[in-house]
C-alpha cells in the first residue's frame, strides 16, 4: 500500500544506554559447575521467609485494600518514619517528609539523574565506582570525573579540584563500596565532607552496604556532617540513600532516599512520573516485618554469615596468592574488607582481567573484571570477587583456580 | 567555618516537574462526607484477595529464594510468554523476548519518553489525554502538540499534519480513554492506522481499561495493524503498553510494554538504570494468580459492578442535567462510555470547572476538572466523573449536587 516504512527516531540519550558487559559475563557465570564468585547477590540464605510469610498474611488479611491500592507517591507514612527514626538514631538527622521510598535504591539513583543532571553536567565519582551509579546517571548525558583516591578513599584535593572543575556533586558510596569493598575511616569522611563544604560541593551518599559491618559499624555518614536539611538545621548539603535489599531481600525492591528541602519537590515529581509510586504491597509487608525490631536481630546473622565467608575468601587468598602479593605493579594487591559483600584485587599491571576471563572459565571459577567500574576506563588490571552466594570450602577452590590461572598467565607456576 | 553554602544546581527539565494540580484536587476531595466522583482510582471491592493470599503463600512457599532474589530486567520469563499469549490471542502478534515487565505501566511511559524525547521534540497527544504521560513525557522536555479529534477520536488528517510537523510519535488510548471515556470505533482505528502508516509515524499505544467493556470488547489494537514486530513480521511501527493495575490491583504496581527490536534493547538499558527490574515477589505471585485463567472468571465480574455504577451515573446525569444538555456550547454534553472508569462532561462554555470546584465541595461531591489533561492549555468548561469506587445511591446524590451547583452557576436553578 506504498506505505512509508515506519521511522523511530531515537533520543539521543539512548547513545548513552548500552548493554551491561557484566550482565553477559554473570550469565556465562551460570553455567553448571561454575564457582562463581562474580555475581553481586546477596545470599538467599539470609532472607527471611518465615517473617515474610507472616507479613503477607497478615497484611493481606488486616489491610488488603489499602495494600493493594494506588498509594501516595512519597511512600507509606509509617515506612517513611522507620527510616527517619533509624537514620536519625545513627546520626543522620533527618524529618520522616524527608524520606521518599523508592523502587529500589537504583530508582534513587535514576531520580538523581534526572533532577541533578543536564547534558554536559560534570559529576564527581569514586576510582573505581558503582556501575549501577554509572548506567543511571550516563542517559542523562553526564560527564564523568574519576575522583583520585587511595586504599582510604578519595582525596579530598580531589574533590576540591572536581569542585573547581564544576562538578554538580559527587557521588560517594563510603561503606564497603561496590567493587572496591573499601570503607571510609573516620578521619577521612571529615575531611572530604569538609573539603565538600569549603568548596560547596553537594554530595549524594550511597549505602547499600552499610549495616554488613562484620567486627564494628562504619563511622557516621558524610551526611551526617553535611546535612540533609532537617527541621530546625539550615538547608543540606547530602543527598542520602538506603536500601532493604541486603538487610531484607532484593525481590522486594525497597529503597528509599533523603533529600533537601531544595531538592525533595523535584524528586517526588519525578518519582511520580516514573512509576507513580513503590508498590504499596511491598511498603506494608516491609513495615510488618521490621516494626517491631526484627533487623536488631536478623542482621547479626548476616553479619556472622558474611564474615565467615569473608574469612574463607581471605585465607584462601592468602594460601594460593601470597606469594605473589605485593603494593608494586608486579604484584597482587587486596585489602581484607571489613564488611559487605566484595574482595577487590589489583594484579600485575600486565594483566587484563577481561582477557583471563576465559581461561579462568575453563578452570571452573568466574569474576566480574574491574575495568567498567572506571568512568575513565583502564585498570584492566583489576577484578571483584563476590564471597557471599558461595560456600566456604567452594570459595577455597574457586581461588585456588583464579591463583592457577593467574600464575600460568605471569608465568610463574 | 567559612563554608561556602552548599550549591544544588537543578537540571533544565526540573523545571518541568510540577506539582500535580489534581493530585491537591484528591487531598480535598478525601475530606469525610465528601462524595467523590474525583479520584482515579479502581475499586478495591474488586481486588481478589482470597487469590492473592493463596499466590503469596505459595510463591514464598515454592520459590521463596527465587522470589526474594534480584532478578531479569526483562521480567519473569513465564509472565512474559502470558502476556505475549494473551496479546496473540487478541490479535497483536508478538513474542515473549519483546515484553518488558514494568512497574506500572507508568513506567513504561517513562522508559518510552527517555529513549524517544529529546528535548523539544514533538510528541503528538489525543485532546484531552491522558494526564501520567504528560507527566511522563514532559521531564524529558516534550514539545506536545494536540490532535484534533471528535467524539469517536483523533481525527486522520490531524495526524496526518502532526506527522508534517515532525512528530516523533503519536501517544494514543484507544480504549476508554482516562479522561474522556471515549472509545475508538474499528473504522476510526483502521483509518489511523493507514494514516500513521502513510505518514511513516510511529504509534505508542496505551491500553490501561480495554479489558473493561461493558457490553463488548473493543475493536483490536491499533497496533495489530501497525504491527510490534514479531517474529516472521517486518519490524513494527508501535509499541504497546498494558498493565495489571485495574483487572488485579494497583498497589502491585505491575504493567508491561511489547516493543520493537528497534527500541527493545533501548528500552532495557533504560529500565535497568531505572529501578533494575520490577519487583520479582510481585510477579511471580500474579503469575501464580493469572497463570490457570482466573482472570476469565474474575474480569467478567468487574465488568458486571462497573457497569451498574456506568448506569446510575448515567441515569442521573439524565435526570439531573437533561434540562441543560444539548451539544451546542450553551449546554451539557456528555457521551455514555461503553467501558472503562470515567464520565466526561463539557460544559457551556462559559463555566469554568475549576473555578467551581468550591462550591461543587461546599454542596459535598467532588469531581476533576478537564483543563489538566489538554497538552495546549483552555477547556475549562470541562470536567471528568468516576463513577466506580462510589456505591451507585451516593453517585445519584453526587451529581444532583453537581446539578445544583452547575445550575446555580448558570443562573437557570
Amino acid at each position: 500500500m506504498g506505505d512509508k516504512s515506519m521511522k523511530w527516531t531515537l533520543a539521543r540519550r539512548a547513545a548513552r544506554l548500552n548493554p551491561s558487559t557484566i550482565r553477559e559475563i554473570l550469565k556465562i557465570s551460570e553455567r553448571p559447575g561454575i564457582i562463581s564468585l562474580a555475581g553481586g547477590l546477596p545470599s538467599a540464605d539470609t532472607f527471611p521467609v518465615a517473617a515474610m510469610q507472616e507479613a503477607t498474611a497478615r497484611v493481606l488479611r488486616e489491610q488488603p485494600r489499602e495494600a493493594l491500592q494506588y498509594a501516595a507517591s512519597e511512600g507509606f507514612g509509617p515506612l517513611c518514619e522507620w527510616v527517619a527514626g533509624e537514620l536519625s538514631s545513627q546520626g543522620l538527622h533527618c524529618d520522616a517528609d524527608q524520606v521518599l521510598i523508592t523502587t529500589g535504591s537504583q530508582q534513587g539513583l535514576d531520580l538523581v539523574g534526572k533532577v541533578l543532571i543536564d547534558p554536559g553536567s560534570t559529576v564527581a565519582v569514586e576510582s573505581p565506582t558503582y556501575l549501577g551509579a554509572l548506567q543511571a546517571f550516563a542517559p542523562y548525558e553526564a560527564e564523568f570525573l574519576s575522583v583520585e583516591g587511595d586504599d582510604d578513599g578519595p582525596l579530598p584535593a580531589a574533590l576540591t579540584a572536581a569542585a573547581a572543575q564544576g562538578a554538580r556533586f559527587m557521588y560517594l558510596l563510603p561503606n564497603y563500596q561496590n567493587p572496591s569493598g573499601r570503607c571510609l575511616g573516620a578521619p577521612r569522611r571529615q575531611a572530604l565532607a569538609a573539603a565538600a563544604l569549603q568548596a560547596g560541593l553537594p554530595v549524594v551518599e550511597d549505602n547499600p552496604y552499610g549495616d554488613l559491618w562484620f567486627d564494628a559499624p562504619p563511622p557516621p555518614p558524610l551526611a551526617a556532617t553535611l546535612g540533609v536539611g532537617a527541621r530546625g538545621q539550615k538547608d543540606g548539603g547530602a543527598v542520602y540513600l538506603g536500601s532493604f535489599s541486603k538487610v531484607l531481600a532484593p525481590g522486594l525492591r525497597l529503597g528509599y532516599l533523603v533529600a533537601p528541602q531544595a531538592l525533595y519537590p523535584k524528586l517526588l515529581q519525578a518519582k511520580q512520573a516514573a512509576d507513580l509510586h513503590t508498590p504499596g504491597f511491598n511498603q506494608r509487608v516491609v513495615f510488618e516485618v521490621i516494626k517491631d525490631g526484627f533487623l536488631r536481630d536478623h542482621v547479626p546473622t548476616i553479619r556472622a554469615r558474611y564474615k565467615l565467608h569473608r574469612d574463607a575468601t581471605q585465607a584462601a587468598l592468602v594460601t594460593h596468592l601470597q606469594a605473589l602479593q605485593g603494593r608494586d605493579g608486579s604484584r597482587v594487591h587486596w585489602q581484607t574488607p571489613a564488611g559487605g559483600m566484595f574482595f577487590w584485587l589489583q594484579l600485575p599491571t600486565e594483566v587484563d582481567a577481561t582477557a583471563l576471563l576465559p581461561q579462568a572459565v575453563a578452570a571452573g571459577m568466574a569474576y566480574v573484571p574491574g575495568a567498567p567500574f572506571f568512568a575513565d576506563g583502564g585498570h584492566a588490571n583489576t577484578l571483584r570477587l563476590s564471597f557471599v552466594t558461595v560456600p566456604p570450602a567452594q570459595i577455597e577452590a574457586g581461588v585456588a583456580a583464579l591463583a592457577g590461572v593467574l600464575k600460568a598467565a605471569l608465568g610463574r607456576d
